[in-house]
């Protein structure tokens, strides 16, 4: 029989096949929580994918939810949801399942306006889950200097924080300006606010990526969830270096 | 106990705290009114912030209110609100609060078609509460000059305009123009009335910063706001120039 | 005979006829004067150009003078070339023509990195062809805000400013900081400095305009001659005022 | 012998072989000269191109002549060459072949600046080669809107044209203004002068196809050659038409 | 009394006034009927112009009319109301207001695909309001080229049209390939069709920009109100051609 | 009677007139399924379209069909409807018609997340009614190595694989992976997924398109149907020359 | 000693080090040459990687080789090297070498115009050095549709190719017209020929992503190496699958 | 006497006039060294500029110098300078000057290509200034993965990085890779090799923005400089972690 008297063919689904591969990992690494970005996803799969997170894990942070997901969140889960309206994030937590322990991490979060708070607070709350202690200064962007000095003071001194990160729209001049004035690395984390030529962050993004201030290194238009896997991998090892003897440290 | 052992950390928000800046500041310095930019904000934000300018100036000022917020601004304030529903405009004034006295500022605003009343009804009401006379002149684009002879010579003439603000989509080339014939600085408005290529504002406020015709400068689109702050402060400028004694401007 | 058989048309070249247009000009109007802007002309187009002006108004000013250009300014005008090589701005006066008379402008000219300064200059050249008192500040920008605040003190106060001119590459970020600061227009002239995304100034431009601080306006990249023309028309109209008396500017 | 074990192949150059396609065209056709974008061909292969033109129409029309080949095409047809050194066009006629029989066509050529004459004169002498009777009216941009009217009131009544070209970089804005005062169509032909956000003509090609003037359209930047492609199709036609007897036209 | 005691200054809406222009017109010039961009506009503010029109002229063409307004004009034109659901046009007639005459105008309208029908049919009913004669094909695309000959032999046969209009999306092929079939001018029109890089009409608009097909010229994405008013304008010329004695044409 | 007393003109639809093109099409061609792009066409229309394929060929494939499209194909086609809500698409079979005949053909589609899977399922249902059979891995993207090799042995061990598309939004970097380690053409398939800078697929084509592994090539953001079409072509293609005797390939 | 009294640090160069990863190749895989990329190598590094190649493979194949590096060819291999110059491709094999075996892939190259050429040599060549049989058709561009059908007929008909090269700057109309003419794969690739909006292959590469004709897929301006790459993994593993018995070919 | 009386008026230069500001640093801050960017200032004034930092710091970092400023480099400071062709950096030491004492941070540089080294060796300088341990690892690009694993897990292993720099042009997937197989911070570091869409770097940079591996952030397009200051700061800080006492880290 030639293949085209052949029944119609049907589409074959591989189950994942994992594959070993070269380990590079050390065996207490820094576990950044992998976050669900539920707005790309159907309702029905985007639960599939927290169940199984919790089934895993203990715990499933779905970000950018859309009000039906939120609405199947809350009938399925209850009270074991913590929903964060003004950044739209979801943190499920299984039954008995403790918050995460505190790693010693530190990190200053300020934002420019008020308008990139829930950007912000989306960074906050995944950093929160990583175990580090963050400290917030909202609205004090280069419109009115005055209202940035006392906080960066407050994060260096006492807050004694190992990175921070500004979060900004429109102008975007806000992490230029803070990186020119300290000397802990600065995550530049642009929002989406501002229309217009350069609107939606286009502008803030590129500033940030011009800015001849060193120590500014820059996460995409409204990634909190990134800014926070950069800054806790940072703030968590600083943690642990602070945690070691200082012999263990040099090989 | 060591650091991982702790209990997880909370996120802490630091009050704002401000710190004493090098003071750059007249004493009777130009006051160009904050407005607030509504479209990004939360309803219940925006009312808190409008709240805390009521309280602090007696005077609150919204921009690009959305229906919701409008319907809460209504409920609240009732006789106190000053609606503009072409710019969608809010201006709240605190009881016996009365409207800004006159600066003597005087500035001419036009448009190229119909579409752009809107932004440049954004701009004249900002004016009107920096306490600046507004003349305005709609509708008077390149595709029939003849509109546009008039108007000028008006405001050139009996008005005495300091600036003029030239608000256009589409082609945006009224500014050009216009400042080719005048000699007032003159502010281009780019507004987003167009589509297809350069549509949305980017062709005219393009072709405004391509102007040869001298004394062009450039707000961003459908920035009503923006172009009457500066406005405002060349008007008022002019404005005490010419009620000062000329002997106590040459110092 | 048809048409198609007379001989081949040749090209005719309208002499430029002038219709007379409404008069929108006041007699003592302010005068910008006119810029050759000469990269893009042939070397004889442009000195033709030059000698032109030279006859009608005693002097020449071009811009953006290539070398070839150059030369031949030099070996055309000899002692009557003044020629700034970092802006490679080229001025000619006929002889005996005086300098412009002062007429009480005063604006203010900062850059943000000795980069900008070429065309700080154009534009401070220009101004002091409008007869402008320029005070100049460079390398101030918001990577060292401890430079800033120093000169910013010095413009607004002894030195009265009208109005600012701030150039920036880069990030840009100067014109807001400083527009947050002070009560006069400020004009934000980005340059094109800066590489990768968002360079040759268009991160600079884009978050020029994407400014939340109050009373800036911008023109294109690279564009002194054209800060200078606002900002001379803005100053020359302060100090005019300044020169009325107060019955004269009330009618 | 298997397939891969045969020599080497080679790589065979297929002789252009033509096909028949159903004739669409008219036995009168207007011929638009084609015309040799001589810039992005190597010398040699421009030249040859050039020869088969001659042979087989008595004439070759050369755009965009770089140095090295305007040097071949002296060398090797001298007097036959008539060369343009602005508009960088060549034009080589066969020994005996007569300039382009008048076809009656009228088309008017304008410019905003003196820098957008090389690509209208590339317009003008294409035109020319097409048999038409070009007026040309430089430097009449909307800077100084008075030096229009009188070339426009020319080219509509003593030249009777049947289209214009309106040249222009930078802003482009004339090809708007001018639409707006003419009943016959223009073609906006954007040129590449300008710099900064929108230079290299990308702001005056989309202003021109932002305009809502009527009878505007528009070819690419710096595309002298199509503009008159375009209004010498038009115009011949009108000229064609113009020749008829009214009782042929009508069917 | 100084101004700053002055009461609040009101905004003054100048009223139109109009000037005298130099008259560029003759006397029979060719109308391209006013079309209301209705899309930009309140439902109120678009009815008022609309009234205007029908007062002024007997007749008004709405474009791109949303829903809302199309319910307004169903209550309050009915049966005066021409309503065209694919292009979403409206054309409202007076009492008594004849249909335009014929001008002998004959234009061909041909679209790549189905998707194109309305932006096509949106500038065919232009050409009618002015008095042409049009003739469609609609879906002759290149990617079924036996689809394109048959009705473009039959627009230059029998319909012996003077100019054709090509509406193209996704690739926008299809106006270069006629451009280079046949010898009337072509008006390339971009539609908004197509989704990607490349997508919303940019591919499209950029290929017919770049097309080397002589006699090809371009309007804006979806314009097809300004593709009507442009080959509306050479048709009309060359029919009134027609209908001119031949001595008449040659002064 | 002249042209412009004619009655008003009306607008002529030629029926579609086909003409002969030449042949190159061999007998026994590979048929690629037009897919009615739903999306852009009105209800009724797409409606029409499908009706007429369904007469035409047994079979309707419609793709992004919107949810009102859909409504009418069940009430309309009830059992003879195969619905797949997560790509949207639609297929409709006549009444006895069969499924598509086995071509023999070998495909591998693979995803990087679950959000890219709607596109590759597009993609697989294409390729199935092409008969060819098809295997897919979903969300095997950079971020987890270790899940994408098992997955890649399977496809060129057991499964023969003639191709592979590759779909990938975000950073779109697992076709080029994926290139590095085959040996077989790989279709880059870029999704709509991902926000700010590069978002909605514009980072993931253009990376694709700078890859320097061997042997991609690229379709459209989300265009499920195009890598389809191109895969199929390819395998088909190699299933036949397979089925061929070898004596016969080489002419 | 504490860290910081250590002396300075130097720059460890690792070795490559090389890790096993899951073999995914068969053995008798097909092989792309890799071809040096030398623009962006410095003429000293591209030599060393040459010489590399040479020693590994016996041949080293050198794109878009700068003067410098090859005057540096020259001179080092003498007559080993074969040099292209439209293209400006080296080949250089090691004595003895002999050129690779035919391997039955049969592919087509054709190009839009004679601009297109040095691109499709680039292909071409790339093409034979993977033993494939290549024919060319060069400007068979959609301006002259009549001389694309006689090469397209022979392509498919006499020369059986399996898939055919496209290769088109401008308007890059021409890779759609034969996707819609033919039924084996097209691989578009686009050329940086062109100016003005869209110029530099930018429309060329945007229309083809756009094509509505199926089985066109797409590698980056320019690229002929990667076009090759594809097109030749197509061909050999066709001719392969014609060389093997039937039975082999259904496991 | 009236100021337009006055004589011609100069340009003032200000002295750089410093003000205090409100002290954010600690004492023993990480100092980044200042790297003088060469390209876009005079010779005379890049030396002034170096000179002053000699004069302040002992050390003077140039990046991106021309071969003009090179020669005078040369001329003035003959051993002084260290001078890297590759990255084109120079480094002068005052005489006696040490270079930096080891701080004990630790990072590795990786670059995806050969044409990538160039940057890296930026990055990499700079880092040694700073007194960091580098391990590079060149030419282990996603197109043979085989070749980074091993790399990889001796930076992670034996070399123990803090952060990694990942320098990748073209296509930019390194980083995303690097980012999902360790859990140090990565930095990445885009190139402007690669040409077509999305070439000079743009598609690597916008990938590595779209990433959704954890713990990657993102420098401008050839930023080698910036890099290694994000890059040094984390380092730098971690390593003073390790040498602290654990008593003392704990406030």
């Amino acid at each position: 029989m030639s293949a085209s008297d052949s029944p119609s063919p049907a589409i074959q689904h591989l189950n994942h096949i994992e594959a070993a591969l070269p380990d590079l990992h050390r065996h207490d690494r820094i576990v950044v929580p992998e976050v669900i970005l539920a707005e790309t996803k159907a309702v029905e799969r985007a639960l599939e994918i927290a169940e199984a997170f919790l089934a895993r894990t203990g715990r499933a942070i779905l970000s950018r939810v859309p009000d039906a997901l939120h609405s199947a969140l809350v009938s399925r889960f209850a009270d074991q949801l913590e929903w964060h309206p003004a950044s739209r994030m979801a943190i499920v937590r299984a039954p008995g399942q403790a918050p995460p322990a505190a790693t010693g991490g530190r990190i200053g979060v300020i934002t420019a306006g008020t308008s990139d708070q829930p950007v912000a607070e989306e960074a906050a709350l995944v950093l929160r889950e990583m175990g580090c202690a963050v400290t917030t200064a909202y609205d004090v962007g280069v419109a009115g200097l005055h209202r940035l000095f006392g906080p960066l003071r407050h994060l260096l001194g006492e807050a004694q924080v190992d990175v921070i990160i500004v979060a900004a729209g429109m102008d975007g001049a806000l992490p230029s300006v803070v990186s020119g004035l300290v000397d802990v690395p600065v995550i530049g984390l642009p929002t989406s606010i501002g229309y217009g030529l350069g609107g939606r962050g286009e502008a803030a993004i590129m500033t940030m990526l011009q800015s001849c201030a060193p120590g500014l290194s820059v996460v995409n238009i409204d990634n909190g969830v990134g800014a926070a896997a950069v800054a806790g991998l940072i703030a968590v090892r600083c943690a642990r270096a602070r945690q070691e003897r200082p012999s263990e440290a040099t090989p």
